[in-house]
This record gives C-alpha cells, sequence and structure tokens, in this order.
C-alpha cells in the first residue's frame, strides 16, 4: 500500500492510540489540525442539512459557496496532520545528529534551526485556516438550519480549539529558534489571528446565546 | 463483520464524511465526544514521554494513574461517540410517529420526550467526562516532561471544547423537554460543569504561560 493509500485507511483507535503512544509524533500539532477538520465537516453538515430547502432557497448560492470552502480547508487540513508529523520528525532527526566535533556542532546547529523553522509551517497553518473555518461556523449559524444550529457551535469550539492549539505549537518552535527577526514576524502574525479568532468567537457566543438557548 | 468491528474500523476520512454528509448523525454531540478521546490520548502521550526517565522517578506512581485514568476516559469516551448516534436516532424515530388519531398523538408526544431525556445522557458524561480529563492535563502539565508541555496544553483545548460541546447538546435537547423538574436538575448540573471547567482552564492557562512562554 503506497504512503497516501495507507493514510486514507488510518482508523480512528489506530490515530488515538498512535497519539497516546510514548513517540512525540503524532501529537498537539496533529491533534490541532484533526480538530479544524472536525470544525470544517460540521460546517459541511449545517449546509448539507440546509442547502435544496424551499424556504432557504435565496441562500443557496451562498450557501453552495461555504460548503466548497469548508470542504476545501477540510481536505487541506486533513493533510496538515501528516506535514505536522513529517516537520517534527526531521527537527528529531536534526537533534540526532553528531556533535563530537565544532565542525559537526555547527552543522548540528545550522540543521535545528533550519527543520525547527520549517515546522512552524503546518500550525501557522493550522491556526490561519481554522480561523477560516471560525468564520464559516458563524455563517452557518446566521444563515443555516436552526436545528442544525448547535452543531454550527460545536464546529466553532473545534476550530477554536484548532487555533490555539496552533498557535501554541507555533510559539514552542519559535521559543527555540534563533532568527530574532523570523520570530517578531510570526509572532506579530499569531496576535492578529488569536486576537480575530477571540473576536469572532464572542460573536458566535452571542450568536449561540440568541439562536439555540434563548430566554 | 459485526457492529463492534466495524466500529472499531473506521477511518479518519470515513468519520469525517459522516459528519460532513447532510445525515443528522454523527453531529456536534459525536464530535464533541471525539474531542475529549483526544485530549485523553495527549495525556496518556505526556505521561509516556515523562515515566520511566530516572529524573521523574518519584512521581512513577502518580504518574501510573494519571495515564490509567485517561485511558479509561478514553475508552468510554469513544463509545459514547456511538451512544450519542444511537440515542438521536432514536429522537428521529419518535419524530416520525404517526400523529392522525389523537391517541397516536399522545403516543408520539410521550415517545419523543422519552427519548430526548435518554438523549441528554450521552453528551452530559462527555462533558462531565471532560472535565475529568482537563483536570488529568493540568496534572500532566505540572508532573509531566516540560517537553511536552505542549502537548498537555492542547489537550486542555479540547477537552475544554469537549466539555462546551457536550454542555451545548444538553441544553438543546432540555429545551425541547416538558419536565421542567428534571430540566432544572440538569441544568444546575451543567452549570456547575461550566463554571469548574472554566476555573481549571484559568489554571491551566497560568501554567501554559509559565511552562511554555515564560517572558
Amino acid at each position: 500500500m503506497d504512503q497516501e493509500a495507507q493514510k486514507d485507511e488510518t482508523t480512528v483507535t489506530q490515530f488515538l492510540d498512535a497519539v497516546a503512544s510514548g513517540s512525540a509524533t503524532p501529537g498537539g500539532g496533529s491533534v490541532s489540525a484533526l480538530a479544524g477538520c472536525l470544525g470544517s465537516a460540521l460546517v459541511e453538515m449545517v449546509v448539507n442539512l440546509t442547502s435544496g430547502k424551499k424556504v432557504y432557497a435565496s441562500d443557496e448560492e451562498q450557501l453552495g459557496k461555504i460548503r466548497a470552502e469548508a470542504y476545501s480547508h477540510r481536505q487541506s487540513l486533513v493533510a496538515t496532520i501528516e506535514k505536522d508529523i513529517a516537520a517534527y520528525q526531521e527537527v528529531m532527526k536534526a537533534y540526532l545528529l553528531p556533535k563530537t566535533t565544532e565542525e559537526e556542532k555547527k552543522r548540528r546547529k545550522e540543521e535545528i534551526q533550519s527543520a525547527l523553522k520549517k515546522a512552524t509551517d503546518p500550525p501557522l497553518y493550522t491556526a490561519a485556516t481554522s480561523l477560516k473555518v471560525m468564520k464559516l461556523c458563524q455563517e452557518a449559524l446566521e444563515k443555516g438550519n436552526p436545528n442544525a444550529a448547535c452543531d454550527a457551535a460545536v464546529g466553532a469550539l473545534m476550530a477554536d480549539a484548532a487555533l490555539r492549539g496552533g498557535i501554541f505549537n507555533v510559539l514552542v518552535n519559535l521559543s527555540a529558534l534563533d532568527d530574532k527577526k523570523y520570530v517578531e514576524k510570526l509572532k506579530k502574525e499569531l496576535r492578529r489571528l488569536g486576537q480575530e479568532g477571540a473576536r469572532i468567537k464572542e460573536q458566535i457566543m452571542l450568536l449561540v446565546n440568541q439562536k439555540i438557548f434563548p430566554r
């Protein structure tokens, strides 16, 4: 079986067992990406329980757009589960390089720095994409079938956890990086994502209280 | 293949596809339970990356206890993914009962009320158990290998999303229930779980800032 097919055939139980095991991957980075996938899938579900019904006919085009975006984010976040594992394995490989001679020490340090920098990509992607998924959850709450509002709300919780988890994982890698300019650039981006996420989550929770739990 | 074996062989892709589809199950309730599983698995991972190392020898007994509890919660939350689907299918079946005669209307109403009441069990279990998982994440952050602190932190985010998602799903069912005494009893329990969760999450975020992102 090629690697692509094998990945698609990982069972939920196998994935949970792999997380629980004493190997460093898959860990919090991959779990965050999966949480983003779950948020995307819930957006798709809400649209599928809304679209095609007469009463929502005027929103049909918008609903189709939401579903297509959520599906696309789900697919790229599924790929990010594996990318996070691969990137972190490169970091571990770099740490295992020989460090006896000065030349070796220098090379090892460079490889570690390079691998750490690359390892910020998957969780940064998870954070940025999960923020987009949160926005789709908000649209699904606003436009979607009220009977599925709770599913959109849970989607937002998953996307929020994915966003925060992505941010944590980038920050951990940044803490070991020497390139201060790169570190500052990414920290600024993480702050933006975090603030935007907090703002949207607040709006979603107001909607949840209006739509699901009116007094 | 019997149902038990089939359940264990659901792939991650199949589960996400099933959530995304236009059927009402699996939905937010099952996704919340899975988030609790992911939190539990991350606790186990942190313990497995800590236990057996000389420097943590004095915590070995405590670490073993944390791992055993997390494993047990993971198994029961995996079962809750399916229980939530089954309970919600009973609700939908009750709504489809005939409602022509007065007798039928009366029976249908009773069946809906009974099914809704039973459908509060899985998400209430998810909420209560995910709160326990959050507490284990806190212990894993306190006692665990600092290299895995970020994984414990992501575990807490997943357990928190599972707790909130469980609460949302119970509340949605309660909103259609006539038994006011039962509704009030459960709402009180949900408030307790929510407040306790908020308190522990705050403590965890303080720990995360200390352990992972010291200034």
